[in-house]
């Protein structure tokens, strides 16, 4: 078999990069280790920024998120009891963000590709990736027991944090850059209107806790809780009790509880892998970088590197121009780092610290008190929060 | 001896507020420890805040200030090798700081309590504080072999860091917050032109640089070196040569050398004392709060509680008020945590940290390459340096 560009990892990031290529007249095959089941299966973000909802228009894919899509244009902080509103609409002069999950993005993307009856391989196993130091890489892999073999112009790694392209660059060839930090998120989805009508982030006494939504109907909260913790621990019933405690008294009235669809612990961590380009092979999303969810940059930052790499390929077939897939890490980079940037500094932020001492939550408390005081530091987390300019 | 606020400590904090006393015809006297001639000699900021400048024109020792110092619309950020301008002027809506040395303000104030003839004591010996919690504190002291007592209303502890007020506070009545940096700075003061007409915040591979002024004709340097460096061991070359490679280019060829007037390595440190009201003590500037160097805001914060505590007592003896005195502490310290907040976000992003970690460093270089793109984000920076509105 042999295509342009084959794509490793049916995520948001190789089926939004196999739908732009598409658009573009680029041929790609899509290899993917899960079923599709598995992967609309994966809970992850749900706040999109201007950048990456006019991309998914871009790939044609828009029409349903215009539809169910929540568009935001503020949310609030909690903190020493009392939430203060930040007016992303405002302070940035018009922008805002769209809750759409994750999984609907994904599920969009999904059909688009079949409808356009574009090649993809679920549950290939055993992928590997060859030769992209030379003109002619390859991409080897087994399906119903027998091996296949992808031959291509280029590869896109889009598989993740796990996934087998960066693990494939020779030794010496990548740096990575990593921080773990010392808690995790326990999260619960279910079907119980929001809270609110917006998104809440509380710093309370007890930690971190976050007041998300995937619609009108359906929830997703959050409490930070120590990386000892097991999710199987935590009943239903002690995870409301919980997060109650964390929210000023109208939300704790307000909250409506119910059955969780689903219940897991995620670690905090913020990593980095540089260069992102090998030869002829592409890493994008998180199979590059990876952000602590708290300022809802990881499906975005995968946008952008998508679509930087979408015109690259773009560029290089129809003008048979280098510039793009030459500048892709550097133009990647310089966005990334700043959405690392934010993402720590808004984690920072939000949660307690265990060892962060008693100065050091006497500096936090200055600083949220100072930035909901501030228009100018108010402006600076809106502008992030929406998105900074490309 | 009888009067009515009884002043410990003759440095800026101590003699302004004796000025501003003096000015509503309210009676002190200030004890200092050292003499005139030592206090003059320390060598400490040099950068006023407006809210300081107008303060020492409300005291009526503005007129050299005026005349000698300079006011700096703006300062260079050093890093990367290249320099960008922060305009505080046209990011504050017009507002500046004023370079004049803490030197001269401390010399200007003298001369004005010697003119009006206020009672000063120096080289008060074995000072030591009684009584604050009753209606009848007391101050005792030798001076020439003798033992004296100076019977008060209140007494105000402006005697610095290691000054006997705070110490004198029962344990368990005051909380400390702390945090020592892993650097200090080596600074050198000369009589040489300032190296630009501006000050220059370099942060560069070596560590952090400041090249700053007193005069058109006399300059202060700094370094950042490790906690285990001695001046001594530093020649006044190789103090200029360390600087010259920590600097642009132009500053390398305009850089202007000469004999140090001074050399000393200061550590850096957070300390915050909470509360700041013992009774009927008063503690103000660094008796009660540290800040790192960074920000310039040792100086300015000390003025501020100055103005409230000198408020206070006018409202005390002219309105029988103890509004001012009971919410002595709380103005304060308001205030004091967004400087500390801001003196140690400015130290943390311009210096190097020898255990922040590759990923810390660029994290660093992340938000260095937003601050000077971002408005909202200089805005911030410019804001919190010329100060905090009241």
């Amino acid at each position: 078999m042999r295509t342009q560009v084959a794509i490793i990892g049916a995520g948001p990031s190789g089926l939004l990069l196999g739908q732009l290529l598409h658009k573009a007249g680029i041929a790609n095959v899509i290899l993917e280790r899960q079923s599709a089941d598995y992967v609309l299966s994966r809970i992850r973000a749900g706040v999109l920024e201007q950048v990456t909802t006019d991309l998914l228009d871009e790939a044609g894919v828009g029409t349903r998120m215009h539809q169910e899509g929540l568009p935001h244009t503020g949310f609030d902080l909690l903190f020493g009891g009392e939430r203060h509103r930040i007016d992303l609409h405002s302070l940035t002069g018009g922008q805002q963000v769209m809750v759409y999950g994750q999984t609907e993005v994904t599920r969009d993307l999904m059909a688009a590709r079949q409808a356009a009856g574009l090649p993809t391989v679920y549950q290939a196993g055993d992928v590997s990736v060859h030769d992209f130091d030379t003109q002619h890489p390859q991409v080897r892999y087994q399906q119903d027991g027998a091996w296949h073999t992808l031959d291509c112009d280029f590869i896109a790694g889009c598989d993740g944090f796990h996934g087998v392209c960066r693990a494939s660059v020779p030794e010496g060839a990548v740096t990575e850059y990593e921080k773990v930090y010392p808690f995790g998120w326990l999260g619960v989805l279910s079907d119980t209107p929001p809270v609110h009508h917006e998104l809440i982030y509380a710093n309370s006494t007890r930690g971190f806790a976050l007041c998300s939504q995937r619609s009108a109907t359906r929830s997703r909260y959050y409490v930070q809780v120590p990386l000892t913790e097991k999710a199987e621990n935590w009943s239903d019933e002690a995870f409301w009790h919980e997060l109650r405690q964390r929210l000023d008294p109208e939300a704790r009235e307000t909250l409506v509880t119910g059955p969780s669809l689903e219940k897991s612990i995620a670690p905090l961590r913020s990593f980095v892998a540089e260069p992102m380009r090998f030869g002829r092979m592409f890493l994008a999303g998180d199979a590059a970088h990876i952000v602590p969810p708290t300022g809802a940059k990881g499906l975005n930052l995968a946008a952008t590197d998508v679509k930087y790499l979408s015109s690259a390929f773009t560029e290089y077939y129809t003008e048979r121009s280098n510039a793009g897939i030459d500048h892709y890490s550097q133009r990647c980079l310089q966005r990334i780092w700043k959405g690392e940037r934010f993402s720590w500094w808004f984690t920072s932020l939000m949660h307690r610290f265990p060892d962060g001492g008693a100065i050091g939550q006497k500096l936090q408390d200055a600083e949220l008190a100072y930035l909901v005081q501030s228009k100018a530091a108010s402006t600076a987390l809106a502008e992030n929060y929406v998105g900074l300019p490309l």
